[in-house]
């Protein structure tokens, strides 16, 4: 069957290290995509470059042209005006006050939505998965950090200074060593696969360094979730603080916040599934206030990997007029 | 000179222990008032009985009739259905699903709006006082117990169960004895008496047994106050803690809903001044993220005792169509 042109958008999930890009038809289905390495450290052209490359790609295989596609979205990695289409501060890649909307619009000749990249998967969530069918959510994106997004009274939420979202920076342990104090350095892959490693170095047997071949350096999210099936003692021991630590500062949120609705995501919700969602459900429902908020629903991503490609997809159909974003209260 | 009838509102701050009701004229001047003792322990007919006494004492003050009154809104501590006009669930005063609305326009017959006791101080704040000017903030009231109320989007945030804003109960020290793990715990008025009177007990030197004429049971927020003014080391040593935690919990928020102000309030705040305010500023610029934050204010209520009457007769011209709610972003 002939997709309709004009009725298709790209959402794209620009990260730190990969962008993925991907044509998007009204249905959410996803014709024709396109990964690339982002390398910000070449300079902005080039990666506006390799976006651009990666679109057409894209295109080609979902066999229509640039000029058949109504408009694009995209999730970047740091403070953004939307409104504006502005990166205000992106640190991962090095970006201060980059007009990409303007800039992409330039080169494809097509409307062009920006916003933060945890933003996004969040905004997919809620319309096509985990977060479908409420008013009010968080969501917390753990991966090399923690990253997070809230839809409030049914709408992205982006506060005085674009930067809302930022659990992963919340203070736990205000005078421990740096590095140790906030949610990111205790919840995050990259933390708690440095906490695994710190156990391991202390002479605790683990079923980690045979997993690897000895190559500590290959420990992935996957490995973290198999040595966890696996009964591994240190892996427990760090995920299981991991996920009470998390519940606690969820919990917290959703106190301030009288939330119905938590998803997580990111790649290690993607990997462990219901071994972390589960402890962390239960953490957050121990800590809450009052207990109506015991009802809160602590959920995994149900898009996973295309969460952030479908939610900039939905800002971009919004964008071009095929869908109509839901009311607000 | 005359007061132009029906422009005329009353504003009503229903707490655990006090009443205050409020005749508010259009340049928010009060000139009829009344006080009383909410005693809800003798049940809720008592306590309606005692509100509208105090309606017509106020009304009679300010030379009008209660039929001039345009509407009444009213903040009542617990969790508040606004649109429904229903208290929900409010453990001080013992009610439950009581539709305070309904009965309060039955005995008065003008239209009557409910909310959140602290949400209608901190609505009060943001449209006259302390708050004026940004269209995200977060209100912190230090009394009893420690409350919070949000304007997030230029509006009150309710969140999906009627109970957002309790910044009171974020836990701190998940592991420590019940009863000192969470912010309220640790800095409420009651409780930096309670920390206080710890040190005394223990034989720490201190004014304040003075100030009081032996009777330790006469503490109040101007005691601590004064005992900080004098340089009294266990009270400097209370408070300066407990203004290092809201720091930390204030700038959890901050971050996580990039806010640019916070207000202090409530009869701690009231009293203490600067000595509790600055110390909390400089400590939730220390924990804020991204750096962007770090231009947080955090400032003291303006409108002090009268924030909840002035925010809920607010919401009674609102509702009489005496003033419009600001737009939303």
């Amino acid at each position: 069957m002939a997709i309709p042109k004009r009725k298709l958008v790209i959402g794209i999930d620009l990260g730190g290290t990969n962008m993925q890009i991907g044509v998007v038809d009204p249905l959410y289905k996803i014709p024709g995509r396109s990964k690339k390495k982002t390398r910000a450290i070449e300079g902005m052209q080039k990666v506006l470059d390799r976006i651009v490359d990666g679109v057409s790609e894209a295109c080609q295989e979902a066999g229509v042209a640039v000029k058949d596609i109504a408009a694009l979205g995209i999730g970047a990695p740091g403070a953004i005006d939307p409104a504006a289409g502005v990166v205000v501060q992106a640190p991962n890649l090095n970006w201060h006050n980059v007009p990409l909307a303007m800039l992409l619009k330039k080169r494809l000749n097509i409307p062009v939505v920006v916003d933060n990249d945890v933003n996004v998967a969040v905004y997919g969530e809620w319309r096509l998965g985990a977060g479908k069918g409420v008013t009010d959510m968080l969501g917390v994106w753990l991966g090399t950090g923690v990253g997070g997004g809230m839809i409030l009274n049914s709408k992205l939420y982006y506060g005085g200074f674009f930067t809302a979202g930022e659990i992963g920076h919340n203070v736990l342990f205000p005078g421990a060593p740096p590095g140790t104090r906030k949610v990111e350095d205790c919840c995050s892959r990259t933390a708690v696969v440095r906490h695994i490693l710190q156990l391991i170095h202390t002479g605790r047997k683990s079923v980690i360094p045979e997993m690897c071949g000895g190559d500590l350096s290959e420990i992935r999210a996957k490995t973290v979730s198999m040595a966890y099936e696996k009964n591994d003692l240190p892996t427990r021991e760090v995920i299981d603080n991991a996920a009470e630590l998390l519940g606690i500062v969820v919990a917290n949120a959703v106190t301030l916040l009288s939330l119905p609705r938590v998803v997580l995501g990111g790649g290690l919700t993607e990997a462990m599934g219901d071994a972390l969602v589960k402890p962390v459900r239960e953490a957050t429902r121990r800590y809450v206030f009052p207990d109506v908020l015991k009802k809160v629903e602590v959920v995994a991503t149900k898009l996973e990997a295309n969460a952030g490609l479908l939610g900039a997809a939905l800002l971009a159909q919004e964008a071009a007029g095929l869908a109509k974003a839901p009311v607000t209260k």
